[in-house]
């Protein structure tokens, strides 16, 4: 018999961890395999932008994250001194990013702690396991319906691996059949190769060694990320826990200029001696290096991140760059962040299997954008010294919203509406994630960010900006969109398996009984009662000095607006308040009828 | 061959297992047992006040009761209609406590939640292991020094108890010799009759009956702590996480009046009962009830928590009262949270033994102020409608502060100084301890709470408000007391072993570089490098609209002050800048010379 199942994830890193997160919300049958004997232990990647943690945040993982991570807020900016060219001198301090921009600051962390976190929230749902020492050997994708794809899978010893494994098939071997398969193996992608897909671009001659050190040093903003430019080369750093700091150091090239590297041959004492020359009037030493690499600059990007949609591929499997921009753990994850509920929803009848082409065409365009930005700011540390790195805060400012993942965009697809009505919301942007502001719940007369209520389960939200609920022309209103909603939301959703969940922001006072709504906005259970996690109030001046959700949206206290939000967050859909009909047909045409 | 501990602890309830984390923080030789076999799993306490948050905080381990917990920001009150005296009407909307008096909020959370919470705490430090199904046998204290108390143990089986079993010898019981034992083994405290220590106080015939349930109901503010006094009875409400409710409902009284209690007869239909005629005209129902319990009024107080400062009482054991205020668990675990330093302290031989009789000064005092409190609290709820029900708010002022737990005062004794120099901190009180604000992290540049910086690790902090250290006059002075602050730390304290740590909070800009500070202000290690979280400045408005620390802590900017921390971060000693002297001989009079 073999066995069956409903994803196949092949590499538990942090790209792959996350889609396990996602199978389990979704309780899909689902295996996940990896090569390696653990997680990485030390080093590898350790940035984690501001969109990476509000999705830990949607998993219920993040505080974990807040508790262990060094919170970048400033950046100093170095450059030569211009009365002693050989030495450096402080041109700048720039705020990292502004802090309207999410609830989480940009964030450090060694990779390994993250996958241990993703790990621990694996388990702590008890649905999904990653079975290490475990390769795939053979994979073929059958024309036909159900469980297409067969793969061979094999326990290897400590000395094997997927390539070196013999083929030939041994009695322990296992045949499972799935419905899905997700390549997350790495940038020697074994799972591409099965589907011949070749990757495009090259690596460049230029090399950038990294090590985490506890440095011992005069330097004065060692605790601050630092992007230094001397004569000398260009050195960045990254504070980060268990006063470790990373630091970036430009090695120069291969066979060609002045210093010549062989990536070998780089030791942590090679990395020291470059930065010293760097860092120069300051010391710089250390005796404890957690770990060290060299790597050489190159972009890469597959054409495709799928194969018939039915094979997928995600993170440094199709995409690779150099670490400068510390994209590449954060953009990885978000890789399968935004494939993972999409196969949910197919794989447990919820959604239209063609929902499945936007991660292709969300995902790559990102891919491809990042790659492009890649290109620049290698350029901006490997050029040496100039207008940009002396006017670091412009320059920073052209790409950080990006580099926080809060900017990127997807759509108009089968996911986000061609249709915009962008000029109901100035802050609420179609195909954008919706940023998350503070908001006081009626019911418990609470101060609360709105995406507390807006965790990765699977459901679409319906946000009804309802206004002044206290001026009866306006309550009325809502209440007959209320009638309009309860009848449409049931076709799909339950109070037990809320596929669609519909909340009320209203920009009245709270001093009314949120039962004297209609119930589609306080949903009723036999035995849970009624639901007051549903609507909430713009009131925060109560609170706190703050701006209103209202203002920090952008949406109007009179007019108001309705809002649709996928499974990830990201905006489908804004229209005005009358304007039920659209979205109705908008999600007819994702969301497959409750058969009960 | 008896086996020797520093610490037996007797009992792993809130209170046992507190005492059990900070002997995991000073590594001592400890034992905890419980009778029971494993942890309340409903009902019981569930109020967590600030004081008991910022003690978790200390431990590393709040954030699990945040996420997890209900936050009580708003009290509604009601009373009888005057237009229908039979039916209710809300009367005020009351903000729980101000949002300055802590960082964490009035919450509430279930005693077993709370239980798990602690116990993983301990169990995340490897030290201290609770050992179940165990009892204390017999108890002897000798008059030696070393380890003069002698007591048997034995694992017992499900039908046995401490109180049942036989006590003449068995082959597997175990004697072992401590310390110092201390008895948290609740309010029929086995430890306590041993020591011959009989309660004073006693029960009344007032009944209350308690019960968590999910309610279905329209009471408008079901999901708001509620205090309800209606011609029919009283009634406080409590939300609670998972859609929890906890109702404590007037019952009436055991044999007088009108209506007759058996504690033993009260189900949860019948509180229910007594109940719905409070809410009216609302309707309560439940189909789900977690937990019930019905309880009597009575206050009871020992008075003594010491034996011969060698065994100690704390929590139940000792001081025993009604549930209404919400203070039997957190008052509990504060007696030990100001027990477990001063034997962590004595036995790991930093202080002197001649601390542990303020043991029972400070908490006894609490205890009896506790207790008068609750005499005044029962009367409120069973006498009816009243002048102070009608203003809850005027009522509620006059003791939030000390159910916050923040305002609990201690001293003059051996480790509160009796000199106090109060006018140069308005907002430090000595004996109280020290609010925690924001400050901005000089070396990184970040916003970060003062109390991150001070864990429950045993130490003691000296802290420096330093005033402008931009003017070259003051940073003069600050040298100087560094100078002096480093020769007479030195004497106890080392890198690796900080028994007093000192932080410099300074009023000036942060733009210069701390490294040119004296060293006792970012003390140096061969290995680790600098030390970059001791200095602070109070230029937050850079961050947020918040006022400075100096204007929160009223101090000075010109003057400055000096203020000394216990471990347990309450004030010891405040002083003038230049009055080190005086900081000398008071910590010289508690601390032990390192001997090396």
């Amino acid at each position: 018999m073999d066995s069956l199942v409903d994803l196949l994830i092949v590499g538990a890193g942090p790209a792959g961890l996350m889609l396990a997160l996602w199978a389990s919300k979704f309780n899909m049958r689902t295996r996940i395999i990896d090569e390696k004997n653990g997680r990485v232990s030390t080093g590898h990647a350790d940035a984690l932008h501001s969109r990476t943690l509000e999705i830990f945040h949607s998993f219920g993982i993040v505080q974990d994250f807040m508790s262990r991570a060094y919170h970048i807020n400033e950046i100093c900016s170095w450059n030569p001194d211009p009365s002693n060219g050989e030495e450096i001198r402080r041109t700048q301090r720039v705020v990292a990013q502004p802090s309207h921009l999410s609830r989480f600051p940009q964030s450090s962390l060694s990779q390994g702690t993250t996958e241990q976190i993703l790990e621990s929230g694996i388990r702590s749902e008890g649905k999904v396991e990653v079975e290490r020492n475990t390769v795939p050997i053979t994979l073929r994708l059958e024309e036909k319906e159900g469980y297409p794809i067969l793969v061979t899978l094999r326990k290897i010893g400590e000395n094997e691996s997927a390539r070196t494994t013999n083929t030939s098939s041994r009695k322990d071997d296992e045949i499972i059949r799935a419905k899905y398969l997700v390549g997350c193996d790495g940038s020697h992608s074994w799972v591409r190769d099965q589907v011949n897909m070749p990757m495009e671009g090259q690596r460049t001659d230029t090399h950038f060694g990294v090590m985490d050190i506890i440095p011992l040093t005069n330097f004065p903003d060692i605790r601050k990320s630092s992007v230094i430019h001397s004569k000398n080369g260009s050195v960045m750093t990254v504070p980060r826990e268990n006063r470790l700091v990373r630091l970036y150091v430009q090695l120069g090239e291969t066979a060609q200029g002045s210093r010549l590297v062989n990536p070998k041959d780089v030791t942590p004492e090679m990395i020291l001696t470059y930065a010293q020359r760097i860092f120069k009037p300051y010391q710089l030493d250390f005796r404890v290096c957690d770990w060290h690499s060299v790597y050489t600059v190159g972009q890469r990007l597959a054409p495709r991140f799928d194969y018939k949609n039915r094979i997928f591929l995600a993170g440094d499997a199709v995409h690779t760059h150099s670490p400068t921009l510390g994209q590449g753990m954060n953009v990885s994850m978000q890789d399968t962040f935004n494939l993972g509920w999409k196969l949910g929803s197919v794989i447990t009848g919820v959604a239209s299997p063609k929902i499945l082409s936007t991660y292709n065409d969300e995902r790559h365009h990102v891919a491809k954008t990042l790659i492009d930005l890649d290109k620049e700011m290698t350029g901006f540390y490997s050029n040496g010294p100039s207008k940009e790195s002396e006017d670091y805060q412009s320059f920073r400012d052209c790409f950080s919203r990006f580099l926080s993942g809060v900017a990127i965009s997807y759509g108009p697809n089968a996911l986000i509406a061609d249709r915009s009505e962008q000029g109901l919301t100035e802050e609420v942007r179609l195909g954008q994630r919706l940023p998350s502001h503070k908001v006081v719940c009626n019911a418990e007369g609470n101060l609360v960010h709105l995406s507390d209520f807006f965790p990765s389960n699977g459901a679409w939200r319906i946000l009804i900006f309802a206004g002044d609920v206290g001026s009866q022309s306006q309550f009325d209103i809502v209440q007959k969109i209320g009638a309009s909603l309860e009848k449409f939301v049931n076709q799909f959703s339950s109070f037990n398996n809320p596929i669609i969940e519909v909340f009320l922001i209203h920009a009245g006072t709270r001093d009314f009984n949120i039962l004297d709504l209609h119930p589609v906005y306080h949903p009723w259970n036999d035995k849970l009662g009624w639901d007051y996690w549903k609507v909430f109030s713009d009131d925060v001046g109560d609170f706190e000095p703050c701006r209103s959700p209202y203002e920090m949206y952008g949406v109007d206290k009179q007019r108001g607006c309705m809002v649709v939000l996928r499974p990830d967050q990201h905006v489908s859909f804004i229209g005005p308040l009358a304007d039920f009909d659209n979205i109705q047909r908008f999600l007819s045409n994702v969301l497959i009828f409750r058969r009960e």
